[in-house]
């Protein structure tokens, strides 16, 4: 895909549903977020939910999907050993591309204040070789992400962290941000060499247009939240109104029907397999 | 709740988001739908997902809310033993009410076409009777639902149902239909004998005030579906949003937060664990 | 495999131990033996345990193994409906072959007494080409397993429903009885018109040696549960033994070490990842 | 139990059946080991099965079970939240006591060589502490297992350790030692003070008899492997003969039937829930 030219663009889902709205939207992968997934069972993204609860989330999407799901990994649930098991088992389960990040482990959310601890760049190096060296066959892809602007280091240090990372075998680097400009990643944009295709998450500055990121060399723009943002927006407002208007007409006209809820199931398809 | 009086009002979810939502707004019970749940996976609401799978669903939800999740547990998924493992099951992870419905397994969803053979009424009181005697202590709820208007039998069948399943130790009834008014659901309130409290699902018959229902002998009222139809109409305008404007900018002020997703996560008090 | 000419010999698992022990011995491929699984969840082998979890029971063998495993697929989980998902879920997670029988659902384990009954031929072969339809590649093997003869019919209908079976694309026909000899799956064979291999399961009639049934026309022999009663002879031996002499000195020349546990996790190869 | 005094024997296992079997020998309690569920999916004891994976063990070993499964939950998981998290979902999931241990995550078994970094005391002791604080109810016991002597501290150490995790809340101490004599755990029996009852895991010095124990100050005696040892002895020894002699004969007397394994699955009782 990123052979072809021009600027990948992948929506953040954390179930099969919200998967297929965005490859229906025309998204060409979508990330299946754990910042989503843990917040689906209102939990921190924290590493409390386990590789299983996750992986199971990023194959329930790639099932429904066309498009392929690139699987938020964290810090790859523990060290290098836990690396080679999470390639196996994603693998196993049908997943073709995965980040991993290079904070310890247990993790912290990066939009959460504190707790955003840097692995130490060669080690978290050999975590992305060992990935490599685990995948079976060509059809993998390993995503090095940095948290280093997130822990508060120098953008010298993200480019150190992400050549590092490009050496190990990294397919794309990630280079995520907080803040609520670009700058930072205009300004490591402006550094790298274009070793490897470079990732981005607009999460807090949502104004970057993706054809002037594609100027600036971005490779892949990651909507990573925005779905699970309007689903608690729109799903609020739903209950709401139901309990204080007493009854659910008021809602009928702007939410989905349940023709709608078939449609998105494939009922008619499955139904032609009855006897 | 229902020795209390008043009607208590239950909202569907399918994940322990939706549940909290639906907490939040004041409902007092939330219904683990299998519409919602097999719509959260695009894969049709016909006994294709497991028990496991839904078992999953209602226990996420359990673990993160006060109020009870009412499992919707569909067919019992199979014969008598397969209800009896089911009791065992659901009490082991949690979950304190069920509610059975009276069709063959695999069942179809009630709004399909077609689909909707009834179990001999016998069949499914032994079901009724093997979860009560299946389930261990007092604090274990299990409603008996009726499919009779749904595959087109006459309110007389619905109501010579409910008898028999009051009679077999339902907790209380459930009397399903698909039809644009409540005009059958009126006449087999009309003909009830109050032994059981009744339950509704006015997806189709919207404009029911749940005080009116509740004068007409209604206990419960189940918003099956509309956190759902909430979510798929507003994620696909979101993620239309972005891939048309190119950018998130336009969504920002009518989806929630980062921060609330934090707030939903409770993330402040998991930090005070912290070393 | 089959091309090769031979005799497939597999061994009953229900864990990736079982299956690993089974390879190491020379077996071809592994069995994922619905009463194994069961067994070790110590439930009874009647559809209680659902598709999610034989599927984890297989892949979790699966992903231990380089012999396929046979995955048993009991009825296929419900109707055809259930057949098509069960193939996508399969495959998804790495199952290349599947063996389906055709009894109703939910069923009994073909060595109890009662709850035999078999699905019209028709409806099983229209499962069967529903299987088949629904596999993506080539890469997928369907057995067709008739209980003709255990739900009490004669070898006629074995025959009439497995050439019906093998018209609808099944890979193989499995001829399972629990008469302690084999002379009916001989005379069953002597009238085989060899159109697809044929799968013995020789649990009451353990004295067939492999080269005679595979002179007499077999194609692949399933021991597909001495694994599982070895094991409960030996662990009750072992518990009892610790129990009653207050230590566990007496057993420890005739188990196997810790450093045995180590080699068949592969400790060594996994800690040369360590960084 | 331990109020009632006598010393508490555990036999470890990795599935309900082998807690089951445990159990019906005497054994009043049920280890899950992690070196036993791990070695069921050949896979290291190394933290790399999830807590999911291993609750999921523990879980349907104490749904098979009257008397209680005692976790085995390596380090907890992560840091503090982890604990709180681990102790919220072992409750859910009906589990009454765990095992936390005061190494490094990911944690290496004790057995083998390496790899066995503690965490410094207080970061452990907090963890107690926090397992304690998040339990609901009375009905959750916590074991603090120091694993001082395994990593090669002295028994001063260990008894250091331990009296700050009494200190912590923890309801046992469990002193580990891979030491070919019980000498190191006669020391640090003598010196303990008896403020928390003493937990022992005679793996490498399996002659100790339980009443000696008992005497030297044992509450509990668990032995967590030998079950899977037997098995593995047992399930290379009957494949091989199978294999080797071409059919099951020479294994019919020496391995359980058929009605054993129906026995274990308590069919009969099952059998009288259908209609």
């Amino acid at each position: 895909m990123l052979d072809e030219g021009g600027v990948v663009r992948v929506a953040g889902a954390h179930d099969a549903l919200g998967g297929v709205l965005a490859q229906e939207s025309g998204f060409q992968a979508v990330w299946s977020s754990s910042l989503e997934v843990s917040a689906a069972r209102c939990l921190p993204d924290a590493s409390l939910l386990t590789m299983t609860e996750y992986l199971q989330a990023a194959a329930n999407m790639q099932k429904a999907l066309s498009v392929p799901v690139v699987a938020d990994c964290d810090t790859g649930y523990g060290n290098a050993m836990n690396v080679a098991h999470m390639v196996h088992e994603y693998q196993a389960a049908g997943i073709t591309a995965v980040s991993l990040e290079d904070k310890l482990f247990p993790k912290m959310n990066s939009f959460a204040a504190g707790g955003q601890t840097l692995l130490p760049a060669e080690e978290f190096a050999h975590k992305i070789e060992t990935a490599k060296n685990s995948q079976q066959g060509d059809d993998f892809f390993v995503i090095a992400r940095t948290e280093a602007l997130i822990s508060g280091q120098p953008v010298a240090e993200a480019l150190d962290r992400c050549h590092r990372y490009a050496d190990a075998g990294a397919d794309a680097v990630l280079i995520h941000s907080k803040a609520r400009t670009n700058s930072q990643i205009l300004e490591f944009l402006a550094q790298w060499q274009g070793r490897r295709p470079v990732v981005v998450v607009p999460t807090t500055y949502p104004d970057w247009h993706v054809e002037d990121a594609a100027r600036a060399g971005v490779s892949v723009v990651i909507y990573a939240n925005q779905g699970l943002r309007a689903t608690i927006a729109s799903m609020r407002s739903a209950f709401r109104s139901i309990y204080q208007h007493g009854d659910s007409t008021a809602l009928e006209d702007s939410i989905a029907s349940v023709s709608d809820i078939f449609a998105l199931q494939r009922l008619a398809d499955w139904r032609k397999l009855e006897a």
